[in-house]
């Protein structure tokens, strides 16, 4: 066995083959993939942490993990050695060393995803796994209006469920909504979201966007923090979580520096 | 029964799942699902004639077709009817009445096809559908200048082969590489395209962008009209036809014309 490693590793993968991120017994999961890959190449069980537990089907440009690897060999030959058994819906982009005290989910100062509508007459075939397509006309400025009130520290009860001793008040950084073509895409940014936010959110503004909710109701549902006011719930293939950002202190920084 | 129409429509596909565009007896192909979904609602068998026959694996977003149907509700209808039993990998995106004497082969006047290469260090798990991985630093002036030597009316008997019965001369009106993020598209636009033309094109490029076909050899491989000197085929997940154009006259115009 050579010397033990403690690192993090940015990864991407689509979702769509996955019951989620975090193991399971039964189901293929993102984890269950990476610790499957590690345990090949290392020749040890080894257990992966992730910064989010995405749902079934929501994909990751920039997911960020930590575990502990013996390697002998220099650290980029443990991640060409990863990406070579890793399934094709699954790769490590950026890998390091991290710091001892460094945890990928409590580390976490930011989180940023990503939700892409598909807005034009007829689905995309193409396109079909990585949007969510809407027919009708989308009123893009009363969205944008709408997504203003979600900036600041509030209570988001309305819009997920805080893990199990959390309350469900988050800190929403930034939102924009851009247009490309037929393509609407929303960036959100919080320190960290509740199961669901983005997608009860994304569904809430998209009924804002075709009049059916107006300004005043979405305002009105989340400050009501009642869940079951929420009609619509954007379908996972949408949704990407493209980065998660730590205090550089933590022992991770932007590009690969073992090599 | 009702009135009988010639229509043509533009279709869009994901080629992944596909045995090409052209009919046959065991695989699934574009033409056999489109002739499925015409008779279930049309209720008759329906020969589907295409523009181009695209290969396994190739998609498309302006494939156009052409097909006789008898319909005697409003083309609108049928239009959304198709869509509703195509399976989600094939759309009708564009359909209207088509002139007596449209082909949609024989009266195409040019083709569009895009190929997109994914230029960085590792695969991509979300868009490896729609792309060629490469690995490797490409050399982007190299390859528009190479390109360039394409343009005009030549035999590119190098890059590919004709259907029975036809030579191998053709017209490649334009050529473009664009560059975003780690993406390159390269546009290339004919009258018309033997088999293989552009991923053979592409393959080549690519050797010419890594500095392993110098410009000189390039030139010599599309002179020498010989299609066993090209090494490298594009994959094909990294091809789409995009559009193809018709005098207006054949009775296709841009947009549905049926109401």
């Amino acid at each position: 066995m050579g010397p033990s490693h403690r690192l993090w590793a940015t990864v991407e993968y689509d979702g769509a083959d996955f019951f989620g991120f975090q193991i399971q017994s039964q189901e293929r999961t993102v984890q269950g993939e990476l610790e499957r890959a590690l345990e090949q190449v290392s020749g040890r069980a080894t257990r992966v942490t992730g910064a989010g537990r995405t749902d079934r089907g929501v994909h990751a440009q920039g997911q960020v993990i930590s575990f502990q690897a013996e390697w002998r060999h220099d650290l980029a030959e443990l991640h060409r050695a990863l990406n070579a058994v890793l399934a094709d819906d699954v790769a490590v982009l950026k890998m390091g060393l991290a710091t001892k005290d460094f945890h990928p989910r409590f580390s976490a100062t930011c989180r940023a995803y990503c939700y892409t509508l598909l807005n034009r007459k007829w689905r995309s075939p193409v396109e079909r796994r990585g949007v969510w397509h809407i027919a009708g006309t989308l009123d893009m400025a009363r969205m944008i209006e709408a997504s203003r009130c979600l900036i600041g520290t509030q209570d988001f009860a309305a819009f997920g469920r805080a893990p199990q001793g959390e309350n469900t008040v988050r800190r929403v950084e930034r939102t924009e909504w851009r247009k490309r073509d037929t393509y609407l895409t929303f960036d959100i940014e919080a320190n960290a979201f509740l199961y669901r936010m983005v997608r009860s959110i994304v569904g809430t503004l998209v009924l804002v966007g075709l009049g059916q909710t107006s300004l005043k109701e979405f305002e009105a549902i989340l400050q009501g923090r009642d869940r079951s006011r929420i009609r619509k719930i954007a379908p996972a293939q949408g949704l990407c979580l493209m980065r998660v950002d730590y205090a550089r202190r933590e022992g991770v920084c932007g590009e690969d520096f073992y090599g």
